[in-house]
């Protein structure tokens, strides 16, 4: 029976070392799906992917055994569908600020009568098993982002909703929501204010028992997190990894 | 002057025969478009097909004399109006629940001041003629697709819009939307429900002076829908097919 | 530190003469950004182009010193976010036809606490400088189009939110939608009533402070336009400068 | 049954006038195929196209009419019979110096037993014909380019190869190669010595019963070829004219 | 260690069931890797099909378990080395007529020193193992395919080539080459010149210590193969599976 | 007047750190460009890289203003010509044996009369400056690589031949060459037999007045290299920068 990884790992209680992509390359997905991520996230919102990109990416980590998942453009019906029938194991959706959003997200992530998702998982069928349809509901996986103020406000009434499997929290937007431009932007938060709201996110989600993820600009970052008891971090992504690794490369040999 | 084909076999008194395609490529809808079918339509809901994937197939079935049609990836302006302007005769949407959904479709596919359509039909005015602007509003197509529970409910109101062409029905979704989990999911229903469901369907398109499209998994059931009087039926897709028969001559191989 | 040179042509008391592109094509792109416009436009509204056109677009323009604007597909949030993140130095966004709308696509253009942007600007990062996240809200445009009735019912509510720099004006569709199907459709209106709006709508934006933008299919009229006082001007796009190069060197040929 | 277009207007008596594609994109050919020339060239050896660019233009060219032709990217096997194969009419091949190329040139272009083209028209039996394989020999065309001094070396050679229909002349090569750096590069010559060497070019094929092209950077020197007698004359390309074109209409607006 | 499922299945004294691609599409890839055959050739050569088309469908196909094979557009380093580089566990050459070409086929497809072939699996890395570069020598399969007069001539040198793993039959070329038009064009011939040519290419193959692979249009033919002895039989391609199964659909309904 | 950048650093007296790419995406190309390195070569040969992936990737690193190379796939004229025409401010050619191998590639890179490029910079006109054409034979590079032990036993001719601009070193194919699989594959050799080989290569280079590059897996390495007179050093490469960098990064988090 077609099996979401992500689940294994939580079931055995593991945390999910999540990969981050923003190249619209197969070859690139490829690469990083085979680094020793638990799971790889295809960011269509901010990374420079459209939908063939994505597709093409999502053919190529097929084979690597990774947890795929996309962090949708926004809380957009065809932009979460489209990602699942092209055989997504789950979406990370950005900007879910009230009870109402949350429960839109859900509609769009299950299929009736749970939800309001439309039936017709073409790849998902190849990618992921002959028995997509009726095992999606259970095994597809839905995060929220909680990233602005107003997202804080409710954040309560948006970790009980139901068929919602986790949270996921942007520290840039969300820092950026609580205290507007008084900080740098970025990751790896350590003001006590955003140190505070996390923790406050964390516990929301235990409380709720749903799952709680992280965005984080450093390996020694996510190692915290997972300390704190996050249960999906993420790791930088390739775009980073690639500018940093390769200035890194060019300073060493300037510097000789 | 430039005139829709299937709006020509209507008017003799035919049904349409609509071919379907999920892969994003221009050559096989070449193929799928040299194949025999009066009308072809790329679905860029469930299809594995993003922009870019479909103006191609647009441009390669444009030789064909078939009638292109698009289902778009949701009730969206952005989705309906590009693939217009790319080139379609005609939109099937999905998931049309209501008469105010309705609305919005035909406000979505007829310029002002019958709709909103934002003028522009680049493409268009190469593939489908110099005076497409003249005569869009009475060529283009516009199929709202009834597939769900609260759509059965709001059927009189939805077939009587003004502007709507035509309803489609998808089975697949109709019946999860009918019926929850109860039944298959797929296409070529035999419940009584269903096949009750199908005819409510039709007999109100008649009654509004409208047209019927049904969505078949075979040829059978597509004969048999064209019996009961269905104005364009669908058979198969181009993935379907192409699996099927790539499996049936793998089999016969293995078999002798 | 990074400058949107649409403003700095602006400080200097000139007008921004525009390019606008249809063809998802780097290289036509990179050909129109060195033919002499301040700025060019991509057109993924009407153009033939999705996002992985546009993407590569922009990479394609970057060297030429043009600012690169994006006309995006709706008034929609991920058409409009990703076009920014992508390294647009701002958008045109159609139909924008009342106060809510206007504050809408404000909201989607300005970073928080001025909107709810998301932060990511993955692109943008490397195509307009390091700095673009603290000067992103400061340097990008935001153009309104005035296009419909609606719009000019609006029109004092709508150049007076807060946040906008400006409005463009598409003159088919605005007069479809004043005059309904009574005039040919297209640009370089001469009708008293549609050069009246245009006069109404730039009287509008200079007493609210902001910008006005208009859309010609001639050099003789968007010289007019710089006369009348616009701030911005579109002349023709790739696809008619091409269509209409090549038909005239056919006819020279054949009349010879 | 299947005809190359071209033979026919030849038959008529008629010159045919060709357009000429550099830009790789389905969109840009299909407006070059509406403008009115009876072929179009699509250029893999200059132009910035690649394979699957070629496959996409001959596929939206398709439905226009024209003949569509293929410079190959060098006088080699693949470059040639993946053209044909895709459903060009015919190809222009660049360099060919000597009989023993254009022996060559011919055995790429005719099946066994004229030749060594390998059998599988893949698309072209789509695209041209389901007849093709039994016409193609009769109807592809072969065009060798003469461009170099060694060329006109073994001109009377070369233009008696038995299945050659035709040669075609680049004026910038042949001017490079007879005049070294005497000269401007470019079209449209009139250098004595050049205009002598045209003349040559097509007095020996006439001699040899076979036809003539000319490459030209204008419509008043493309005429002035047919005056000549050339049986086939380009006249500029899509990436001229909109060069052209743009910078045109930009110079207007700031003349004004 | 990373192993060919080709020469596996041939160690265990069976018959390897070949699938063709011709369309340039990762997901129509997938689906036909899905399909039961042993391996799947991409066929760069009269597919329409360039490198980067090739590049996804290897990538598409990884997780399929499938032997992904690659016939190289021609006897050309480039082609053979960068499918090879890319991932492809073995390439058919087409139009190997002699001991020379047979010879430069094995020396694209070995290291030094038995070969020339460039070092750099830059994709082969990831895709067929960590160890690719030690074991590919010994794991990638090299195929010659004999479909010419000449092929024939030298037949017994060909087989001998030391390096060669097999040969693979092109009936339509072969047929062709043999008999130029004398008979239809197209695979499962019945001639008994060309059952004959076939059976005497098995046999020297044989005696060469040598597979034999044959190109089929039906599975009744293909099977017949299997029952000769070929090691390696094809059975049709996406193109025409995706052609008939439609055309078949189609008739179905018209005829009910 | 246009100039290529490695000359002017030359000229300077400096060493050319040169940056790699093998995945054929646009963006990942100008973070590459970004990142600090005097030029960026494109690897079409053992790149996963065809030539629509190279020329989106010169359009996208234009504006970085590092000099772009490409290595050709194999010493094929429509190879180096395509990348020089599209763009590349020199080409780094494999396996240039001989002394014919040497003079056949500076015939592929220089117009008559010194060699046989075919005229037609069609993007170059655009990317590199209007008076290209002029310039191209004295500005554009020309490597040859010297990697087999055919190309050492011919080395001090190869060196010599007139035009030719460096030799470029690929250690991997020259460890092969020299020493079979006696040694692991890879750069950064420390076996004297290789360090030697690369000595008299670099001698060789300085005694015939060119310039001389070396392939480096390490900017340790690189740094020798420069030291050791280097005029070109080329460091890791875009794959094994971010494969590098994402099991760094995933090691970390799983090591705490
Ligand atoms: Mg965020
Ligand atoms: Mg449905
Ligand atoms: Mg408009
Ligand atoms: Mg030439
Ligand atoms: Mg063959
Ligand atoms: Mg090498």
């Amino acid at each position: 029976m077609s099996r979401n990884p992500i689940r294994r790992i939580w079931a055995e209680g593991g945390a999910v070392l999540n990969g981050w992509l923003s190249i619209a390359n197969p070859f690139s997905a490829e690469i990083m799906a085979s680094a020793g991520y638990d799971s790889v996230t295809i960011d269509t919102q901010h990374g420079a992917i459209g939908y063939e990109g994505m597709l093409g990416m999502l053919q190529a980590m097929r084979a690597s055994g990774v947890a795929p998942l996309v962090r949708s453009t926004w809380l957009e019906p065809a932009s979460i569908m489209k990602a699942l029938d092209a055989g997504a194991w789950g979406v990370i959706c950005p900007m879910v600020n009230s009870r109402a959003d949350a429960e839109r997200l859900v509609s769009y992530v299950r299929y009736p009568p749970r939800g309001c998702r439309s039936f017709g998982p073409t790849r998902a069928n190849f990618a992921l098993g002959g028995d997509y349809g009726a095992v999606a509901d259970d095994e597809v996986l839905c995060f929220a982002m909680i990233e602005t103020a107003e997202a804080m406000a409710n954040l309560d009434e948006i970790v009980r909703t139901p068929g919602l499997d986790g949270v996921y929290v942007g520290p840039a937007d969300l820092t950026l929501g609580l205290t507007g431009r008084r900080y740098r932007t970025g990751f790896d938060r350590e003001e006590p204010e955003m140190l505070e709201a996390i923790q406050r996110i964390m516990a929301a989600a235990r409380t709720a028992g749903i799952r709680m993820g992280l965005h984080n600009g450093s390996s020694a970052y996510a190692a915290r997190a997972i300390g704190w008891g996050c249960d999906l971090v993420t790791v930088s992504n390739d775009v980073r990894l690639l500018a940093q690794a390769a200035q890194d490369s060019v300073a060493e040999v300037r510097r000789r």
